[in-house]
């Protein structure tokens, strides 16, 4: 009776090509890699030192970096908590369409907010969403401060900045957690490593 | 000074591996095939005759389904004017993700409206967005009306459906029109063929 989407109304159609096909095709199992941390943590560094080891390894692995589907898919979404939860669930949602098609989907998105991941961690389940909480020091983000986003929340010029002043809530159950080690911060090939073996371990990176 | 979106904030993350790279993995290129019709015109049965007709020649295919999606990334948007826009846009910028992957994407969705599927023909230029129209008559979908919506419209229990009481637009520069031919329609796989011979033509299938 109205223009509002009634589920009764919207059917499924089930692809006769199914993932099972496309991972034998790409020799590989499709799944999320979801990176989390601050700003400044060098989620972006990791997913790219990532994506160059899956292609060496011919892999298909795509990332999806939060700050350029804000160029896109979610360009009409701003910062306050109902739109970052918008923002992470566009996300998973999209991230599980990568990793039915096949793909090792890499996500990169600061996903401050617990309850905001987990819900893209139901979408995948059989341990296909792998969460690597990047867990670097907010004095060492700061420092960095690549973007040259934490000076402008300093100032009080960004609001609502994670870690300043908008929390940051640390996984608790996360598959891989990467740290300094003896005050030093791994190589970004290093860090690689570490979520490429959990994966070869685990049989993804073969059908 | 706010939680909105500011541009010069959301900075652009260039990945080291390129479309070219997954591309020459894959040895297709990767495009949008953006299916548009009626409902009930035989969208879903092209896109799944296209998906085997892919994957029987070893290339990687993903179908966005339109009601698919109204499950997961578009479910909480209705059938308004302006909900049917937001719908057919992050269709349209999550096949351009797809597209920057590798795959042929196959888009399959009502799409009634020539000005969102234009929006989303410009997110992919160089000839990657392959409109293909579904040009069947409404008598036959609704003779056909495979999930009963058109009985739902007629008795006016759903409003502002496609082809009853509210447009749909014809394509006016798709790349491929599939009509009747001597008041027959094509088989499926023929559909799919037509297809499948304009992409290779145009080199698609190889990298």
């Amino acid at each position: 009776m109205s223009t509002v989407a009634n589920p009764a109304n919207i059917f499924w159609h089930d692809n006769l090509v199914g993932k099972t096909e496309r991972e034998k095709l790409l020799n590989q199992q499709g799944c999320v890699v979801w990176i989390t941390g601050l700003s400044g943590s060098g989620k972006s560094t990791i997913a790219c030192s990532l994506g160059r080891e899956f292609q060496a390894r011919g892999k298909l692995s795509y990332i999806l970096d939060g700050d350029n589907l804000r160029h896109g898919l979610n360009k009409n979404l701003g910062f306050s908590a109902e739109s970052r939860a918008e923002n992470i669930r566009r996300t998973g949602e999209v991230a599980k369409l990568f990793a039915d098609a096949g793909l090792i989907c890499i996500a990169s998105l600061i996903s401050p907010y617990r309850k905001d991941r987990d819900a893209c961690r139901v979408l995948l389940p059989d341990k296909k969403f792998i969460e690597v909480f990047l867990n670097m020091p907010l004095q060492l983000c700061e420092e960095r401060d690549p973007k040259g986003l934490y000076k402008l929340a300093r100032a009080g010029k960004i609001k609502g900045f994670t870690g300043i002043d908008d929390p940051y809530e640390p996984p608790l159950n996360c598959e891989i957690e990467i740290q300094q080690k003896d005050g030093l911060v791994p190589a970004p090939n290093e860090m690689a490593g570490q979520v490429v073996s959990y994966m070869e371990d685990r049989g993804f990176l073969e059908a």
